[in-house]
């Protein structure tokens, strides 16, 4: 958290007393493993947050998976060595640390460095603007900088370590547990850091699936490990999370979306490149316009980027503390296209919680040359296309001396090469001037091979597709929503309330009896069998405390609704019904609640509309009803 | 799996080869990183399994969570060494391996055991059943042997190593995976290899939550993880797996249940531990009457074993093959009271699906001591009751010089030992007889103390709870569902079918236009969004393939209904229904498919009733419609 970004959080007046004490005591939150003394960076979602999580995630997959066909997999965590080396992860996985050398205790460079901005401004209250933004722009950075940089920019900003000493200079750590599979105890294995992997090397099998066709989008939902050097920040910054991903796979000479026009008009507040090195200003655009003008690279890119903001929406995300911030050109993967992180504004500052990155062709090429397995499509072209090509021509008898069992290995290659005369020209030509060349490995000469450059006309042509991967941090959202839907009420401070909708609340409605009658009692237990027989999860409170504090109770735990039942239940079978926001209640009869409920929860009607239909009672929570 | 088991499996004509092929082609379960060689028991859910697990894990938390009000968490994996060291697990939890000396190799010393046993039954097809049923006795506790006793039997059965050497003698080898938490690389942790542990540890804050309240249940779905050291059985041996864990707390002296009533009469088949060693055959007996009779220990188990029964039976597993097999003494953990194993038959045998254990107050006990923490409920007696305690009194001046900052802890375990005559005595009579005795590590002398005892009269007890665990291995479940689901259309071996009911059916229903007129497309698109939109996943297949081979892919995938749009849609907006399993048809009208299908996944209708509802179609499916 930077102190700009510190400054701006103030102005929501987030009281984080009495928030922690609400997310502890009501067990949304809380640390792991406490009775043994805790584990930095891990933390377990009791009963509210797992059923908000669950609503999260049910409402992720039906915004993504089912309404566009996605193809979802759950792959698993354990991951052997050779995937994560394929992919990059295992020497490049890795954030740079340094140790303070008397002590040996680790930290993250790229924090301290944050820190120490933070700091010097702090204690420089009349630093001109100029000289300000100057050290803001290397805090952008902090995270892009290389470890001969970072350790310049330690000693500039004059970082020492807790004991007084200078630091190490920065090295990498690499942020994958590791483990061993199997009892010999020679197999390396990692958790995986990210779930895309397990998506990408089943592509051939998703591919045949989709009966071949592209574009398609595979998803997953499922936990991610990173052996964070520090965690800090709470849930923003945790080793063990879950994380939502999707690969949408699509012809990289046409990255247009079929849907893109049902949210070009949508507007997004977005932090471009520029303006973080520039102005530090976000703008406000359509993504139709943002997409048109190249400030977001395709239609694809900026298709899911408009889809996350409306799922944030939908799940009750504050509008205004969202922003897209894109990568800087030294952030992103040297083979990435484009980048634009959802981040969420908390207590913490800004905070990276969806990426949404075009990562061309990268993952299937590196998974396809490491395995020697195809991972292309193929897609119909109309009029035929020509295209130039080599034919050739083995020496099978020599290849075979060459190569004993390998041969068709051998044969398998050049073939393959030889489909566009591009990728077999650097071949041919070598084999003209020197003889021979190597090709994975295996020596060519020769006379293995002849060839004649072509041309045909082709039907369809082949392609390894881009990839691009919208990846959710549940857990930073989860967190970041519990922030947004915290307040307390006007004139009570102690009077905490969560104003989750009704989508996501964990629980939907409480029902309460007005006093320990009976007969009122098996009111409410047919009320809440009702309820929860439509799968609507219900709270039932008959203790004997006041009516006020039963549904402040409810309030703290976000639940919409409250049903009480009351003398007068028993005289007409009408009840109240308690809407959590507003504080108003109107009464109607016990059948009409379950149907009513549902309508509100599948987002079908409103309170706005049921206060219309049905007459409002008058109530004071601290004493019970006064008047009507 | 036992040669016995394979025989009765047998009976039901498993076509393993079509079904294996089923589960690959429409990726149910796939070997996980196939590309890059596989890792042995990793396996991924592709599309329809992930739909059907989902499915599953949902009616789980219905039939479970929900309905009994569950207090329902997610704990972490990763775990530190001290959670598991306290559990039992670093010590314990391990299987007998031995090794090929010649080769390295990894064998389960119980498994060759067993395998041993099937051959020299299945080598001796004359052998006297007696003597089998000596050979099957020493089967069924193959895994509940010594090491020393192990060794003796695989000599006594002759069992050598693929190299032709005898094995080396068998050894415990922990099944957990390690790995290293933190950047220091100094904190050992595993991956948690059951989920209970997570619930233990937040014993505390879950009874707060509750209201302190017991009886009460936590539970959790998750992953867990063992390192098996050789996994075999596709996906019911497998080193990475989802659970779903129940600890129901309850006092020890009362292990009634409120709604045993509700399941009484459920008649379960029960394989207990006299018939193991003894009949080798089950009883189905009503669960009221297997607790009344002591063949289940309580209520609150035999409930969990009832319920256990109802949700495998609401998800659609075949009764016929359902068993509750009791643990043998020698399997059981010293500490339990009871255990009873839900097994189910596959192709692979009898395997244990879900546990069934009575924990006593062994878990609780164990992280209450490591961690000095007290884990207790309580509970109002009325009348009071009388107890004998210790009145004492500290010398504070001594506890200070002898204990200095630890004086508090020293004092807190002195007072709480005090509060029940039982727990004081042994420490009243070693200071009389030695004047000194150590308590949790601090030596106390006679001079720190005095007591006397004295009784009272108290309106609540405190106990630590017994722990009731329902524990369910769900990828066990649903590869066994898998089977049971998996048929062949009579007549046609090419034609399979899974016959998931609605509601765990990964796609509810197919919608297909009997052309490819964009008039009827236009209605297909119609009525899927309108399903969507209930939330019913639907599958579209506008494909030009003939109607019956489109019905042949929705039967491989197990959908249960299939909407057909044709011409006489286009004039009076009525379409076909075709119920998958006996391929009937009826005809009815377009907007009416929407709020049936409801009613039939919830539960509220079923397809007879849709039959005399609405006409029947005669349908010839390899050639479409042919006569009404």
């Amino acid at each position: 958290a930077t102190l700009q970004d510190k400054l701006q959080a103030g102005e929501t007046q987030f009281n984080r007393k009495s928030f922690d004490d609400l997310i502890l005591r009501k067990m949304f939150v809380i640390p792991s493993f406490e009775i043994h003394g805790g584990v930095k960076g891990l933390f377990d979602l009791g009963p509210p947050a797992c059923a908000l999580k669950a609503a999260m995630i049910d409402m992720w997959r039906k915004h993504f998976v089912l309404a566009e066909n996605m193809l979802e997999m759950e792959c698993t965590c354990l991951t052997p060595q050779v995937v994560l080396k394929t992919s990059g992860h295992v020497d490049r996985f890795t954030d740079l640390m340094v140790k303070d050398p008397a002590t040996g205790e680790c930290f993250r460079a790229d924090k301290l460095l944050e820190d120490a901005i933070d700091d010097l401004i702090e204690k420089n209250p009349t630093m001109p603007n100029a000289e300000k933004e100057e050290h803001l722009k290397i805090q952008r950075q902090a995270d892009a900088f290389s470890p001969t940089e970072l350790d310049e920019l330690l000693v500039k900003y004059n970082c020492k370590g807790p004991s007084g000493e200078a630091y190490s200079p920065s090295f990498p750590f690499n942020l994958m547990f590791q483990t061993s599979i199997g009892p010999e105890g020679t197999a390396v294995g990692y958790l995986r850091p990210e779930t895309a992997q397990g998506l990408f090397v089943n592509f051939r099998r998703l591919l045949d699936l989709n009966a071949g066709k592209t574009p398609f989008a595979a998803a997953q939902i499922g936990l991610g490990f990173r052996n964070e050097i520090a965690p800090r920040s709470g849930l923003l910054r945790v080793r063990e999370f879950c994380m939502g991903e999707i690969e949408h796979f699509v012809n990289p000479n046409d990255k247009s979306h079929p849907n893109f026009a049902s949210v070009a008009g949508k507007e997004l507040v977005l932090f471009g490149r520029d303006d973080q090195l520039g102005s530090g200003k976000t703008k406000t655009v359509a993504i139709g316009e943002a997409v048109k003008s190249g400030l977001v690279n395709n239609e694809t890119l900026g298709y899911f980027m408009a889809r996350t903001q409306l799922y944030m929406e939908k799940i009750g995300m504050d509008p205004k503390r969202l922003r897209f911030r894109q990568h800087l050109t030294t952030e992103m993967a040297h083979y990435a296209t484009d980048c634009w992180d959802l981040e969420i504004q908390s207590s913490y500052g800004w905070v990276e919680c969806v990426g949404h990155a075009d990562r061309a062709c990268y993952d299937l090429e590196v998974h396809s040359k490491a395995t020697k397995t195809p991972m292309v499509a193929t897609e119909k072209v109309d009029p035929p296309v020509g295209i130039e090509y080599a034919k050739i021509k083995f020496d099978r008898k020599l290849l075979g001396q060459a190569f004993k069992q390998d041969q068709r290995i051998v044969s398998g290659l050049l073939d393959g090469l030889a489909e566009d005369w591009k990728n077999f020209e650097p071949i041919a030509t070598a084999l003209d001037t020197d003889g021979k060349t190597t090709v994975d490995g295996f020596e060519i000469t020769k006379e293995m091979v002849s060839w004649t450059k072509s041309s045909k006309k082709v039907h369809e042509v082949k392609f390894t597709p881009s990839v691009i991967e919208p990846s959710f941090g549940m857990g930073r959202i989860l967190y970041s929503l519990l922030e947004h839907s915290f307040y307390t009420r006007e004139g009570d401070e102690q009077r905490t309330v969560m104003r989750f909708n009704p989508q996501v609340a964990p629980q939907k409605c409480a029902v309460f009896p007005i006093s320990s009658n009976a007969e009122c009692n098996a009111v409410v237990d047919e009320i809440a069998a009702d309820l929860m027989d439509s799968d609507l999860a219900t709270r039932v409170d008959k203790s004997s405390a006041a009516l006020g504090r039963r549904y402040a109770r409810t309030d703290e735990l976000g639940v919409p609704f409250a049903v009480t039942v009351d003398f007068e239940t028993l005289k007409d079978n009408t009840v109240t019904l308690r809407e959590r926001d507003s504080m108003k209640q109107v009464r109607l009869p016990k059948s009409e609640i379950t149907p009513l409920l549902m309508r509100i929860v599948h987002g079908k009607l409103n309170w706005d509309a049921v206060t219309k239909k049905y007459p409002l009672v008058q109530v004071d929570e601290g004493d019970g009803v006064v008047a009507e």
